[in-house]
């Protein structure tokens, strides 16, 4: 028989509640042991001046969950298998395994001109006016609303061959790869060398084994694909990250003559800026094409929206695969993007996000060629991003620490590299308004020549 | 050399991006195969009579896609590798494995409720009160505020272990389910006999193979569990599905002994109706139980939110699957669902149609009792749907479709059993008012006789 002292508040009412939780975690930690004798409830009841109903009711909720053991003529006790105390958890680790997961990446858009207002009135055009049912379990494929708008988009503005029966959609480009990976089994998956560093996790999680293949001025060397024994290949036709080249009207011809599976990684074409960006392959070769996109370059990477356009029996083994793996996307999001796709949003927050990120980039470019012209600016007009060449001699981890220093999204090329290849870094520009082009470069330099004197 | 019927629309401008898009179309449909010489761009600009300016920008923009194929005193061809014009793809077919993934299900809640008001309201705050940082690439366990708001939520309600760091964000169930059976590489898994039938794909999908244990009236058999040979096992102690029964207090103790691992669904949990729901095995054991839970039942299942509390290592491991799979779950949501957790919005909704609910199953339960005394109604009063045994020559899929007929989640149980067992379908009533109930019972009745006399 043990001592009980039960703080209760009897102003809060729910005494029977109150008393099981004091109960619970007097058990838990320890300071009620398996196997100790519990007072009668007519005893604890005096003890506590409640009614004897009140510890009933506590006592059988916590048989009922397993703390207690109660038998006729033998009292309550507390339960023999409940768990030894547990020690104080250590305290939270710095997971470094995840960081670079999240935060700001050199293609993140500048999140401050994402449109909340206007996509509030989608979010509250849906709420105000979806029947019922669309709330319920959805097609895993995706809401059809929005693989018909999207259907559309994609085959005006990308040049894409799609019909929603091919699209599905996903929670972004990654989750358009690890699904397209899963489903076709791909073990030996070519990718551009360099590529971005933060794929390589999930490209093994997904069960391929990455296969490096050299990237030139025109893109991915396709003599070496088809020297590789790669079955797929990954890669990033309208903007090759990290080095923003394209890929040659040459090469496209030789990739599809190859013949395997494609990924397109159709990550960031809403931006280019010096012509009408170049279709995506898929457009050329929808039976071996899988194009992923999503927006979060051209909305905001947190909305996790996007999606994958297959061949229609591909397509259905990816959504019969999300059907069993999670269910689908959200599907009020899903209408807000179709809404905001039907009413024109989408292209007009498009075109108008498209000129400021000219702007900035323009003006970025001009500072470097200016003030630090031993920095060559490599790439196409496009993206989010610039691709900075430096120096035989630079050092890569100093040159995007001084970036990072001035609050701009920024990496080294070399941990994204199979082959060495001169030193060089990627740096976002998307953060950074045109008029600070300027200031920012010559602290950058200011930063970049203290770190080679010290 | 070919003749081009290329109609421009004058009025709409943009000329050469139309003339592009023309000719892709003849170029994908055949029209203009591979090899083809297309017009010199002085003759083809006199004859659609438009600038030369208008043609070379679209044959750049085709030749840039791989389109077509320009070389110096050859002139500009079809390329050779562009795909053969493809059959028409066929119809959609009927896709009769994915439909059990979707729709309206004997556990789902009544969406006519869903706060659509409150929940904009929560939309709204976030939208007006987040800084642009928390739309970029976010923690793919989940937003902090969430995971801090649900661990209050399910210490209070549930009588859970948890703190913020054991919490991972998922989108549902289904994949907290997925997720933890991939991390943990669950070969054998033990489940519920009768369970739910959606389940066994997803669990293949995850490597496991299911290994079915009895139930009776106070639950899984646990020494039957005990020589099964199985892992882990997975199952639904507050509320089994489909029979409705709750874990015995003794069987619960047994699980604790037997020492592997327990994956908990708390599928519905927050629907007890005749007393407080009994704690979740989790909080009896938290370093060797994985809780399961979301708002499908609560809120909507179309939010595709839910969690799993897991140790912290395994936590920390199936957060880095996440990061690996999809970047974690959109964040909107997460924040407007931390919103109304904060200011006790959802706790009021829960009340609110906790007590409709129960009106609803009482209704329900006393026309099955007073017009079909034939028909036992099994389990506790927990959830949004009723296990029904038929007699001992009943038919389970007419007694299905008779309900069905009346526009209401109902499925035989037959497939959800390894063993057999009495007939028996489920039935749920979230969408059915009281009033209702005792029209609606009769009209089943006569559709069950009216089939059985057939």
């Amino acid at each position: 028989m043990t001592d009980l002292h039960v703080p209760l508040d009897r102003q809060q009412g729910g005494l029977a509640a109150q008393l099981a939780a004091e109960l619970r975690g007097s058990i838990r930690d320890g300071r009620l042991a398996p196997g100790t004798r519990l007072p009668a409830s007519r005893d604890l009841a005096a003890d506590l001046a409640v009614s004897r109903g009140v510890v009933v009711e506590a006592y059988e909720q916590l048989v009922a969950e397993g703390f207690l053991v109660s038998r006729v003529g033998k009292g309550t006790h507390v339960a023999a298998a409940v768990s030894a105390p547990r020690q104080a958890p250590p305290p939270p680790r710095e997971d470094t395994v995840c960081a670079p997961f999240y935060g700001h990446r050199p293609t993140s858009p500048d999140l401050s001109g994402f449109p909340r207002e206007r996509w509030l009135a989608s979010v509250r055009h849906v709420l105000s006016t979806l029947p019922s049912d669309a709330f319920d379990y959805g097609d895993p494929g995706g809401v059809p609303e929005l693989r018909q708008e999207l259907a559309g988009y994609l085959k005006r503005v990308r040049a894409a061959s799609v019909r929603p029966e091919n699209l599905i959609i996903v929670g972004g480009v990654a989750q358009g790869l690890s699904l397209s990976l899963h489903v076709l089994g791909v073990e030996r998956l070519a990718i551009e060398d360099p590529s971005s560093s933060r794929q390589f996790p999930l490209l093994r999680r997904a069960g391929a084994t990455p296969v490096p293949v050299p990237c030139d001025d025109e893109g991915l060397d396709v003599k070496a694909l088809a020297a590789s024994g790669a079955e797929a290949v990954l890669l990033t036709p309208a903007h090759h990250y990290p080095t923003g080249v394209v890929l040659s009207p040459g090469r496209r011809a030789e990739l599809i003559e190859w013949g395997g599976i494609v990924l397109e990684d159709d990550y960031d074409a809403e931006f280019r800026f010096d012509r009408d960006p170049v279709g995506c392959l898929q457009g050329l070769a929808p039976d071996r094409v899988i194009l992923s996109g999503s927006v979060s370059k051209s909305l905001a990477p947190g909305l996790r929206l996007g999606w994958v356009a297959a061949p229609e029996d591909l397509a259905s083994a990816v959504r019969q695969a999300r059907g069993e793996l999670d269910l689908g996307s959200p599907v009020i999001e899903q209408y807000a993007l179709a809404h905001f796709l039907r009413t024109g949003g989408y292209d007009r927050h498009l075109r108008r996000t498209r000129r400021e990120y000219r702007r900035r980039r323009d003006a970025l470019v001009t500072a470097l060629n200016e003030q630090l012209p031993e920095i060559r600016v490599r790439g196409i007009e496009a993206g989010l991003h610039v691709y900075l060449e430096l120096p035989g001699d630079g050092d890569e981890a100093a040159a995007a620490a001084a970036a990072q220093a001035l609050g701009l999204a920024a990496e080294p090329v070399g941990p994204m590299r199979f082959r060495p290849g001169p030193p060089a870094i990627v740096v976002g520009f998307a953060r950074l308004p045109a008029h600070r082009a300027a200031g920012a470069v010559r602290e950058l330099k200011v930063r970049m020549s203290g770190q080679r004197i010290d």
